[in-house]
């Protein structure tokens, strides 16, 4: 695919192809983006750790060294990876089962989890594997996303009102009720509305103010950033954590350290479906942001140097204590609406966020973790997308089940039982459609070489020929079925003598259809009736032509439904004796 | 399907219409095949029931109850159930991991095998399931008979050297060898010989020396019964066991009783898998027999009434100790072969098995197992079908890996894991074959209104006009492929103004596939390219036409490719302002 060479920054499809051509126009957005991006991931970065179970600052660390291996690999000009909202429920929902949440075995595991999720991307793109992110449909893809918002949102619903989880049971709901703080749940709907407010509106309103709209849509963005200064600046004014407010607590200055721990076999054998799945998703949902990206600047991606983007950043994120990382939809609209041209803006971001984890980050300690709450509310209740629930099911209730399937799989049995769910369910509702075969019998459309379907137009018939088009692939699952409507079609014209299959919409018959083919027309020979093909298609020919079917059963075989029609129509074979048919 | 009407036992679809319409004329065949059956099965039931793990007279039970049950309920006329040997050895290797072989509790549990499976046929024909069979294809069920035909042979052969078994491991081979027996060894090979001989040439011997072809035939058919005869009375003349033959042992005279065992929870839930796969295969085996002898007869079956006759037979197996049974190919060709005209031949066969076993049966206890090992030896050799692996081989290499992949599966995994591997592998087939779309560009035959293939074909194209015929379903698995094929062929065409897609071979287009093609339009506007659509089916249409897509992306909707080709090649389009593209 190259969609527009000439948008494409020269020499982007090799490695570092946009360093080597790079040129001084690109600089200014390139810089401006980078910046805006380190300021606007900051509050989402330690919000997704926290989700994650890691401290925040981790959320910080998984946000440098990604942003460098995604730049060095990746193909993609503005896409921007570090800690996103799947990637931190993933690893909370994969672990939780594994080790308690928070622990340093828990930390151990997610760092691990990070890296072999990395190095299972990073091997997948230098086995070009990039076609399996197919086997996930876009109701699956969707169903998964609403899910896990769904479950995002829920998990941080009880942070609001200063509460750490839900309550094991029902019962104890009011009982908890009591613990919480109404400081706490004053504060996050302040934070909320401010953010819902400025998602919606500021930008406009800000417009309206004289504002030019490039500017006033990013200032939109940064919002978070407001809540986080004003929250810190509020703790630290009025003592906020001495009134029962759950601060974010110790935050160490500096970078993190660089540490390769060798994960222990049994471990790894128990991260292997998560490191999979966790893989899988990431490369999905980091594609389709890439693609919706180049598509906008028309330029053009490539999944294999995807595959091995993500993989880099993941390895980057676990060299320095990091958890999964992946594209991200929000920081990436910022990266790309603050005119980055290349990843340069991802690593100027990258040494903007160093800078403030060596200055400014300790400072973080006394940020509330309800405004963490609100950051992530704010972030994943766009993505529960119950629109496309309608528009799958309105389209075809097979894959609104499929959507509604994985949506309730997830929220049920997890992530990872609803990914699987999901993808089963979209190969049953495959196989189940290919195995009911449309069968139409057709005749001409009146003065012309058209054929079409008795029962949708007026058209022309000949009593002695049967003409039948399957409208299917001739396979395992529909073997049963397409017999049975041939059989149903002769005994609807029973002065048949000639069947005519016509094959252009049959793209492959497998030894299966073969076999039934070869015992139908059997079977019709015992009757006296003779069966011809039409229209069948260059490689389906090229299976057939070597089989005693084609070459001793069929009686004849014509490039068009219309010489079939004028041949067969006239035919008149010596009467045959007389035979119980 | 209603083949034959006339040859049909009149009212044969309904329940015992056979009984209820019976004509005298019919009796001959049906009291011949009766008595002909009786004798055929008594060797081979005793010898599968030896290879379930049973007492050897179970076999005999397992064919009386079952035989009355499938008169009832079956739609057939010529098919006999009874043990085979594929329920005998899937009995077998599903019980050995829950109970020692031979035990009180693998007997128990056997039984509940054939009342579980029993029940699950009889509930699955009350359902109308039978198409659920329609997702094991021929490669699948060919490579597990073979597989388990491989398996049962290798079972058995320790027997021919009066081992009771394969030795742990290879190096006990010669240790043991010490304690075969030569005696039983010679007695094997001379068995096998003569059924060999008999199966192969005694019909045509006998033929030629003036007997009529019919009669020579059964009396090929019987031979194992004449080495049944004679080994029994060798033993009894010659004092074979003092010399270490191993023989059947006691047997009880007189008719099992009926017994009623309800199983308890724990072992119906260990059995759920094994009562699934046995019902599957059971119903696969049985119908593909019944249907085969119902042409050659010109009658027809009715897979849901299989599922109930199938599902009775098993339930009286269970009913009175016996194991799970089915259609058997070679008992089902006796009975046809000797006359058989209604199921009335095997009630006829179940009076006669009732009066053996209330006569002679205590004199099979002096029968050498060898000689049911050698019963069993030349009955399922010639179910290892290598003819058909090269076959699948040839006519698709995905088949023919799906074929070897179900058999070495089943050798391997053993019969419950062979199967479940083809069935995925063969799904897995299907949908990467989907995957691959043939995207063709496709331009007019001269002076005719054919459109072909621009590289198989020497065809006139139109330099604005693409015309691509996209060979395949459009759906999650191959809409990247479709997407890349198109910008493909753009790039090989870089003067396209107009692109059409011809629909004739898109049988069903999913969500996924409308997303595709909807951003693909939007890509190609931006180019200022112009979609179109040619020949999309009544089906197809009558789910794109509430899209937006169809609404309003799609230029023009075209009922034919000439049609297109005549309007959009004379398209003069104003010439676009200069864009990037």
């Amino acid at each position: 695919m190259s969609d527009s060479p000439r948008l494409q920054p020269p020499g982007s499809d090799a490695l570092l192809g946009w360093l080597t051509h790079y040129r001084r126009a690109w600089f200014g957005g390139d810089l401006t983006a980078g910046l805006v991006l380190s300021i606007m991931v900051i509050p989402q970065s330690m919000a997704y750790a926290m989700l994650a179970g890691m401290p925040v600052q981790v959320g910080l660390y998984a946000s440098l060294l990604p942003l460098l291996g995604y730049a060095l690999f990746g193909s993609s000009m503005s896409m921007s990876v570090g800690p996103v909202a799947v990637t931190g429920l993933m690893t909370a929902t994969l672990l939780a089962p594994l080790a308690e949440v928070g622990s340093a075995d828990y930390m151990q595991l997610a760092i691990w989890l990070a890296l072999f999720s990395g190095a299972l991307l990073f091997a997948f793109g230098l086995l070009r594997l990039g076609f399996l992110a197919n086997f996930l449909s876009h109701p699956v893809i969707s169903g998964f996303i609403s899910g896990a918002a769904i479950l995002i949102v829920l998990s941080q619903v009880p942070k609001l009102a200063g509460l750490r989880n839900w309550p094991d049971n029902p019962a104890t709901l009011l009982d908890s009720w009591h613990t919480s703080n109404s400081l706490v749940l004053a504060m996050g709907i302040a934070a909320l509305l401010w953010l819902v407010y400025a998602r919606a509106w500021l930008a406009g309103h800000l417009r309206s103010m004289g504002l030019p709209e490039l500017l006033a849509n990013l200032a939109a963005r940064l919002a978070p950033i407001l809540v986080v200064v004003l929250a810190v600046a509020a703790t630290l004014q009025f003592g906020l954590s001495a009134h029962g407010v759950p601060v974010v607590g110790e935050i160490p200055a500096g970078l993190p350290s660089l540490v390769w721990q060798t994960p222990d076999t049994g471990a790894l054998r128990s991260l292997l479906i998560p490191a999979v799945l966790i893989s899988l998703v990431t490369f999905v949902e980091s594609v389709s942001i890439a693609q919706s990206l180049a598509r906008r600047k028309r330029q053009s991606i490539n999944p294999d140097r995807e595959l091995l983007g993500l993989g880099a950043a993941n390895l980057g994120s676990g060299l320095t204590g990091g958890f999964a990382v992946a594209g991200g939809f929000s920081r990436s609209s910022v990266n790309i609406e603050a005119g980055a041209n290349t990843p340069l803006a991802g690593v100027i971001a990258a040494v903007m966020i160093a800078g403030i984890l060596l200055t400014v980050a300790p400072l973080f300690a006394y940020l509330p973790q309800v405004m963490l709450a609100v950051v992530i509310i704010v972030a994943v209740v766009p993505l529960i997308d119950l629109r496309s629930l309608a528009r799958a099911w309105r389209y075809d209730r097979a894959e609104g089940l499929t959507l509604l399937s994985t949506l309730l799989g997830v929220l049920i049995l997890g992530v990872e039982g609803g990914i699987i769910l999901g993808v089963c369910w979209s190969i049953v509702a495959q196989l189940w459609r290919g195995s009911r075969p449309h069968v139409a019998v057709v005749g001409r459309v009146p003065d012309t070489n058209y054929f079409r379907n008795t029962k949708r137009h007026l058209v022309e018939t000949v009593p002695q020929l049967l003409a039948l088009r399957i409208d299917e692939n001739i396979f395992f699952a529909n073997t049963k079925a397409v017999e049975q409507a041939i059989y149903q079609a002769l005994a609807d014209y029973p002065d048949t003598r000639e069947v005519l299959l016509i094959l252009s919409a049959v793209n492959h018959i497998d030894s299966t259809g073969l076999d039934m083919l070869s015992e139908l027309t059997e079977g019709l020979a015992e009757r006296d009736i003779h069966l011809h093909l039409a229209e069948v298609k260059g490689p389906v020919m090229d299976h057939l032509q070597q089989t005693d079917w084609m070459q001793r059963q069929v009686d004849e075989l014509f490039p068009s439904t219309d010489i079939a029609f004028n041949t067969l129509g006239k035919l008149k074979r010596p009467s045959p004796e007389p035979t119980e048919s």
